[in-house]
């Protein structure tokens, strides 16, 4: 269709294969339309799923990212992309959350970002994670994200 | 108060230990003050643990209880503490919950019972166990269970 | 205003004084001003409350009533009055609920009814207690009373 | 926009007044463009008042109409304005209910047809009012009208 | 990536556009892989609009479409392909709900096949449609559609 | 009826065609009748659907509009209308929520607007965009949106 | 019974019509029984109905009114009265609420007041409207009025 | 069992007959275990009626009630049985709210408390009370009270 | 601990590692310790993943599992590495739901046994399928699966 | 796997028994690994029970902890032990959710931490206790911990 900020990404639209890790993913971006307002975006990513490094086995997280843009938007194929370059991946559910969450500030710059990992529980207890580069600027505004709480049974 | 169905009981209104295994524990009944009509009644249960006979840890469920009394009606206090006698007491999932209702089955003597437990989750996919004793009498009427789903997190 | 089937009541629009047993109270009835099809009618009564023969305390539930009118609809204000009157008398669950739903039944001669008595919880185990007359007649219809299950916390 | 079979209707389009009475609004029907088969059609209509006979006070009430076309398909103007007819009438609940079921099933004459009628609460009891023409045919298929049951406070 | 029962499909994997109307639209269907046994399949298809034939003006629909496959799937680009020509097309709520049931259950052949439409209120009242082929083969299972039932506000 | 101030409108109660793209679309507004004090206005837009600029396949999304009336109020009609003339308008989903924000900033001058896109997921992840003029004023009060957060399945 | 505040007035208990319009109504009040300290009063509303000035159509709202008395109370059944005065008055849904607001806040003269109004849909987009006196003082507290936001269906 | 801060106690493991009006009950108080750090408690309670002074017919709500102890803790039963005096006393809603919290402050002296009385409805419009004893002390902190809003029927 | 029938269990306890296909996981199964009566017992599964064989991209899906044992029950963890194997195959929706039902229901030989896939939306429509070996025996039950409806935003 | 923070530990992977009281549990610690940053952490613990130190017999509670990670990390496994060691330990409610807290505080040194215990009812008023390190540090963010309120029945 026309021609687009979308005009220069690699990934779109092409037959593109899951990378291998976080490492071996390419984020990429796109200019800001609304670069010269402030305003909020959230990705909200229920299908995540990384190894743990003790013992292999598959973990399960349900993302929520919230942030600020400046110069630039994320691509969300991308996103996507590199989000799914943890499927082979060992990480600890604190780190890998923290982590993902200052790639993401670091590649894009934002004026702010957050992020919420909200793990399937093992052992019975699930473990949530919380960061954000800071507080949220005044004068911009976004909702809890409103996750329900884990409860068990009954 | 007034003298009752409930006077020859022992364990009701005093100091009581819990019993040290299912074994110990004494079922109490009393006389079904209805014996003439069919009805139903349900005993919901959501502090019920054991522990796992793999590895001595604790396990937690959910129990609903069911049963259409005959001549009986089982004492409350006599059966909570038979489930509390669970607590230190090793157990599998469905051979405990079946087990059971099998013994309130033998001791009541109802028309009807069925047991349903809603385990927590271990290794992130939880086990529910549904045992009656037989299809439900036609004429009577109880409400499915409606303990919600697991679903994990998001 | 009109003249209505209402007009032989006795209790209602007077200032009435809540009945001191159920004994002492009257239900009335009126006319059903429909009685040539078969219908149901659902009263939902969350405001129970009764005292607990063994101990004094009080006691609460929340009853639901289905019935299928014969000769005779039920004038709630004396619906309301009757379950008040539980006030200050003794009542144990199973046989509590059972008796509202045959005084009920024995004084409307309907076609078909039912009880289902949700008792708040006492020692973490609430009880709940369904009766009715028999199975409802074909061709007539009432959703699922749909109370939701107890849970606990959590 | 193009001929319909709603073409001949009087009160779709226009500016309508409210009917000052049930008997007063006139009911209009088109032809069922599926007649060869067996449907099921719910119209939910959580915008219904009327007046108490007794007291001349407002009562609401949220109400579920299903039906199975046979050769009509009820326009939905005019039962709109049919329901708005009693904003100024009298009308004992489980009367009411039953009397616009049996007043669309005359007119109408659908294979089958039920009324749920979900009044707000007076006294603190709110009563429902269930009726349909028969057993819902075989082969035809409708959802339980799934309205939540009323529970007070907490 | 492998060959599949998907390799002679048209539409799949291109750029394709969005049909003009239901009639040019077209269906495709897959082999049924497992056309030995007896299953049910459910699509959920939140994303449904249409034009009012009276006003020209948008209508919304939640569809949920379930059927028992005999020789054949749909594909379910060339579904959603289907369902996204009504864009520009004019329907009635009823007539449109029961045509697409209809030109599935003509195209598929299924041993079954319903549809559920959930169409947004208009005039304070929403339509919902039911239609299936006929009573649902013994022997499968299909849970309830679930869809929460309209409740205005509040 | 009445002279009132929404006399001078255009599209208000006329046959309107759905304008072809947003520029085409025309606001209208009239006098805010309590324009000495502060207060908010809340419009829910659960029927909002374009088309996506890279693949013209269609969008869909959630809007929440909140805004404290300054010397106008939009007219609802032609608010619907111009969220309407999106239907077959190619928009990026960022891009597009804070488009028309802003364009209604720009033409109602508010004291404060904001609004919140809660789009339809497109790869497994659902964007939402939150934009608004600024801090809102004191003295004011709005709830929060609200909107449940997307979470896949289960 | 006792002599309380209530004896003053002219409504309670007696037969009242409804008035014919809000300029009819006659809002009462009594003295605050607790008027040395802080507190807030909530009023839920969901029976509320007037007419479109525009069409002469019946239109619904869901009410919630909060307030922090100062001298007096509201009556509530000439709140009621009141409030069930707008049921043939016609009304736009910016003005009314803030209205209703303004009558009360000048009649209880409260430390503080506010009003959310939450219209049933007309055209798929509900209006929803919040005003108050001013910012809520602190020491004092009061939920969110918590309504559920609209969602169409689905 | 062990010797405890609640060895002193009048009532606690007795048989206690319910006070026969407010005046009568005496509340008991243990001393705070953590009285060095600032904390909160909440006391939920689902289980009150009282009688209407106007009519003597019972009325019902659901009690929250938050503290942040000082010195002393309430215990328990004293504070069920205080609360269950109200069961044959009259007492009207706005009243009634704060002089439990009122009474309760002035006993236990805590750093801070604040009660939330959600009364079931009469004349179809529920009253909410919300009393505090000052701003929450910085520092400490208790979720919302989240009683879910009344909504009527539907 | 015990001697049990876990006791010849190979991968129970051990690292264990995922296997690389279905083809390669080894289900194992321990004798019914209540092999003498009709029960049921549900497995659920939300962290479930494959990858879609069109374009090797991850999909999701929440599974429930309901079986009535014979002579066997399934042991969980070698069913949890079974379900594991499917993160790094290929698998249609439809196919892959049913063949796993059929997998378990050969090597379980269960009186009866059926599965629920419920997939994340893909194209904005999400399949559900679901199989069952045949009709549930008389004298069982099991609860509907009860997960909740997919409804897109808003 | 790799050697990480988690190499140094006891507890993990082993063959462990719950600890017979809270003394003789051994929480352990990690190093933080992103200790340069200021996040948040929660643990949901819905399989809590402690004795009632007056009659012997079980609590239950659901806990949520939430941490603002130091140079520490607590290690999962630890915790649970640490949180099992209460199964056989008399508790009060209020000194119990403390003592937790402050413990974890101690240990973990973390920048922040609170702790709230959702109690199961006891006499059908349960408790909450809520207790936190000081107010949460600015630029860092933690939602609700959102435990539904209590209800009783109905
Ligand atoms: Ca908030
Ligand atoms: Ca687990
Ligand atoms: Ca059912
Ligand atoms: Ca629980
Ligand atoms: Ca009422
Ligand atoms: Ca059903
Ligand atoms: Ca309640
Ligand atoms: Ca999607
Ligand atoms: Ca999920
Ligand atoms: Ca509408
Ligand atoms: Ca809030
Ligand atoms: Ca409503
Ligand atoms: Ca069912
Ligand atoms: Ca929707
Ligand atoms: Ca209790
Ligand atoms: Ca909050």
């Amino acid at each position: 269709m026309t021609e687009t900020i979308y005009s220069g990404l690699k990934q779109l639209g092409g037959a593109t294969r899951l990378p291998e890790s976080p490492d071996q993913a390419e984020l990429e971006r796109v200019q800001n339309p609304q670069a010269d307002v402030a305003y909020n975006v959230r990705f909200t990513v229920p299908e995540f799923t990384s190894l743990c490094p003790m013992t292999g086995q598959p973990d399960f997280a349900h993302l929520v990212i919230d942030y600020m843009p400046g110069d630039w938007l994320v691509e969300s194929k991308s996103l996507k992309l590199y989000l799914g370059s943890f499927r082979n991946h060992g990480a600890f559910h604190e780190d890998c959350t923290v982590s993902i969450g200052r790639r993401l500030a670091g590649f894009l710059k934002p004026r702010w970002l957050r992020i919420g990992g909200y793990w399937y529980p093992r052992g019975g207890m699930p473990i949530d994670v919380f960061w954000q580069t800071g507080p949220m600027p005044e004068a911009v505004w976004i909702p809890d994200q409103g996750v329900p709480p884990y409860r068990g049974r009954g």
